[in-house]
């Protein structure tokens, strides 16, 4: 494995902070339940973004972009998903 | 310039949508005012990435991780100074 410069540390700290990011936001939302404030249009297009990255890392054999979108990806699914659910439950009432 | 090949392609395509993605947010926190359900935590880490990601941009002197990032930047700021609003009248009342 090379050896890692400054600059890849620093992509890779950046990766990790975006990724992250978005754990308290899935907390949040599991907690409270309450999804209203959050754009059902953000979280459809940053989903499909984050899962071309994912295939973009792929086919670069990226491990950092394969890893940081991934994990992103699969906290971005949550998230909708409480969201899905809640629109759900408010047709049905 | 260079000639663009599909996997750069493909990666500008996913810049565009992960960026895009934080303007329906922008929109519907500006409109309704409401930013209850946004995790504080996450708009913070997450704008402390985007940031990182940019000085990333900037040293590699890469124009789209440098537009992607920067127009990102400036959505989840937007997004962040509702919130810091809605959190400042909430201890005044």
């Amino acid at each position: 494995m090379a050896r890692m410069n400054r600059l890849d540390a620093l992509g890779f700290f950046a990766g990790t902070l975006t990724t992250i990011a978005f754990l308290p936001q899935v907390i949040r939302a599991w907690r409270t339940g309450k999804t209203d404030d959050l754009s059902m249009a953000m979280l459809v297009i940053f989903s499909a973004g984050v899962g071309v990255w994912l295939i973009y890392g792929l086919l670069l054999k990226s491990p950092p972009l394969i890893v940081a979108n991934g994990v992103t990806l699969f906290l971005v699914l949550i998230i909708l998903g409480i969201k899905l659910r809640n629109l759900k439950r408010r047709v049905s009432r």
